[in-house]
């Protein structure tokens, strides 16, 4: 009985702190995501094309999670979007706490869609609720189809997949059709994006589905 | 630090254990559904409608949570459907190793829909994933409508709420627009059913739907 107590306070705090989040976000009509991937799978780079194509529509902010430096935040900036840093010094993920605590360096009744870009990391990220609407995941060509068996919290816990890197697929050996197949026994909802961020294939069928996102959120949320 | 390695790990905990059930239940290919309300929502006479409509099209097993006593479990069994027990002694949620604990009890092998029928609480059982498919919350129209206002993460965690005992809405002072408006501020994707299991009204859609994730699940899992 002692175990299932303290596990339940504990697993509370997290969750009231993103429920605390959310209610922020919801009360501002502000769609939030949280962008998941391992290393290196091209978050920023996604992050940058995906404002260049919807940055007119939507007024978008970025918050960069890092164990340490302000490389990604400057490359958004460089975009133009708004982007605040968040270095969690050491720790492998964000949490909500993290997110409550940056939240006075964001204009909210600025902005359309805030997205966090969570540590690089395919496991812990997953199982901590910061607030969002949606979790959406990067995995990239060159990381392999194997993924799904190896990490399926974080295939399960996801509303969309996007398959990034699709510019590599002849020089790899990545198998599309068992990498997505693999994928929806662990999520049967699934949505699916093959794009490369580098030309441009496939973007524009992103940027809609997350337009309507936006769009879905800011009809049911906001002032009341 | 050190709290967070904390927290990591007992949130691991039930999530590991929720992602071997899951992994069990995919491999069968068994769609798992953690129905959750308040006490006295109607879960189990929800249930009952539910399997005479559905239970010659799909082979359906029911575990039912408790604090104590078996009335439920009894109550399904008189169906012709399967059911097993879970007390919980004490505890206000069930939670993944519980279920793992009684998996053996079931012939996952025969059955095609797992309905996890959770403990009368509005709170807890939210927070514990189970390894379900879908979380589906049942709110009452006795119980009011500012129940979202009230216990925001059910309702954000939920994929479908039913709005159960419609038969009572001209005895009651429930706004149906307002709940579901303030729901879906929770939660734009929430689908909603409005239905009395005691006069059948609205069981049809929610038998629909429920065939609909049983055929999308069935789809994309089982053997390989």
């Amino acid at each position: 009985m002692h175990d299932i107590e303290v596990k339940k306070e504990i697993l509370a705090g997290n969750s009231e702190i993103a429920t605390e989040n959310r209610e922020v976000f919801q009360g501002k009509g502000i769609y939030v995501l949280n962008l998941m991937s391992g290393p290196g799978a091209g978050k920023t780079t996604l992050l940058q094309e995906t404002i260049k194509r919807a940055g007119e529509r939507f007024r978008i902010a970025v918050i960069e999670g890092d164990i340490t430096s302000t490389t990604d935040r400057d490359r958004i900036l460089a975009t133009g979007a708004r982007a605040i840093q968040i270095e969690t010094m050491g720790a492998c993920h964000l949490d909500a706490l993290l997110i409550h605590n940056h939240l006075h360096q964001i204009d909210l009744d600025s902005i359309d869609c805030l997205i966090i870009e969570n540590v690089g990391n395919l496991v812990c990220p997953a199982e901590f609720d910061l607030g969002e609407d949606d979790k959406v995941m990067i995995l990239s060509v060159t990381e392999g189809d194997d993924k799904p068996r190896k990490y399926p919290v974080m295939f399960h816990n996801a509303r969309a997949m996007i398959v990034s890197k699709t510019d590599l697929l002849p020089f790899v050996d990545f198998n599309m059709e068992k990498a997505v197949k693999d994928a929806r026994r662990l999520n049967f909802d699934l949505e699916v994006f093959a794009l490369s961020a580098k030309t441009g294939d496939g973007m524009d069928k992103w940027v809609e589905w997350l337009a309507g996102r936006i769009g879905k959120c800011r009809s049911y949320t906001g002032a009341r």
